[in-house]
């Protein structure tokens, strides 16, 4: 299967995520930064750290987008599986990576902590990765053909993205334009699959909302195409002030 | 495939969420009520409002755990298609639900806001679904075969839940400890990795954190076995104690 370009998909790997006790607060970001660069978050999957589900999720993603981003499981616990599993769905060998092995051999020294074997379980990496850095915590996130291993920690998640965003290849950038109105939805719905079956290239959402002071309704117009944006926006606006939604751009 | 018992996956439904418009906010809700039940979630998808995703994404999770769950994509605009998508992958046809009909009429005739075309898409379900009661603004969820479907609006999501929540069979509950250490993961990583081989039915989670005053680690004990999970947890401890952790519960 061809994988579709500038696309990507998003794998969160952690049983903290699926009981409730972790709130994610890594997809705004990578789906912010990737449309940023242009390119088009996809699909999302959140597992377990059992590895069979891992080693199939990631071949799946792999396989069909561009790029696939994993967050969690890369700590020195025995919960934290993520490398070894990355190794078999890529299928090369899992090995003790030299360069990780010198970062974290200098960042322990500097702690003045010992680099045990469990620390050490931190520099395996699928043979031939690159290494992400880790300005944090030292222990480096991986590229490894297309799939890109961070860790689940927000703060070290976010500089890993950082890190590699440039070297990312995207489509042209994703543009948006937001028309708040003061009806619900349904009063505007007719309208507004009319525009949206006129307008291919321009995704139109609609987002309804209620306030103290009665329904409201975001519609969100995004396209890569920045004058069918403009022609589709001006017809919502139109639209809906014709049906007396007394619209406004935010 | 057998449906492995008391398992459930959720199914997000949504272009705002992979573009980071919205944030999600229901998976730690969803999260914590099923594990309340003793529903495990094991799976999380997030997909577009792209028909074809969405088919073949609740064919796998529906196929697969005993409870699939859906959230958004209900309302009664041109991007809300999870009623006719649902209803392709049970392989059933798209009806207007009668009793939805009725719902939504007394509920527009009240508000005096006119029950249009747009609007009555919301009484689409699948032949044979069973209605879930929206108490906030009257459109209503449905259940069809193991696939519950509910909105994606949180307060409505949230009550849409708890009206279904009674009618699953839940397995024994999970319990959890939480032990808080003050020192760094891999101090306490091969002392953990022993417990967890010798408690198989205990789940292990440990989460490291840092704050001005350094290195903290929460583990995490989950299990259905309270017998087990106190003396994991007690091993846990002892072990932390030693290697001079100062444990204390949460």
């Amino acid at each position: 299967m061809e994988r579709e370009p500038a696309t990507a998909a998003l794998l969160i790997i952690g049983n903290e995520i699926l009981s409730g006790r972790t709130h994610d607060k890594n997809i705004p970001y990578i789906a912010e930064r990737l449309t940023g660069v242009g390119v088009n978050l996809r699909e999302i999957r959140v597992v377990p750290d059992i590895e069979a589900e891992i080693v199939s999720a990631v071949q799946a993603l792999s396989a069909r987008y561009a790029y696939l981003f994993t967050t969690g499981g890369i700590g020195p616990t025995h919960d934290d599986i993520t490398a070894e599993c990355v190794a078999k769905a890529v299928d090369r060998p899992l090995i003790r990576n030299p360069e990780a092995m010198r970062l974290l051999t200098a960042h322990y020294d500097r702690l003045g902590v010992p680099f045990n074997e469990m620390r050490q379980r931190m520099a395996m990496t699928p043979e031939g990765a690159a290494l992400i850095p880790n300005p944090i915590s030292a222990a480096p996130g991986f590229i490894i053909d297309n799939v890109h291993v961070m860790a689940g920690v927000p703060k070290i998640m976010q500089a890993m993205l950082d890190a590699v965003l440039p070297d990312l290849v995207g489509g042209p950038p994703m543009r948006a334009k937001t028309i708040m109105c003061n009806t619900g939805e349904g009063t505007v719905a007719a309208a507004l699959a009319e525009i949206q079956a006129r307008f291919e290239t321009v995704d139109i959402g609609s987002y309804p909302g209620q306030t103290a002071t009665g329904f409201h309704t975001q519609l969100v117009l995004r396209s890569a195409d920045p004058d069918a944006l403009d022609a589709a926006s001006d017809a919502v606006f139109e639209e809906v002030a014709a049906l007396g939604g007394a619209p406004h751009y935010l």
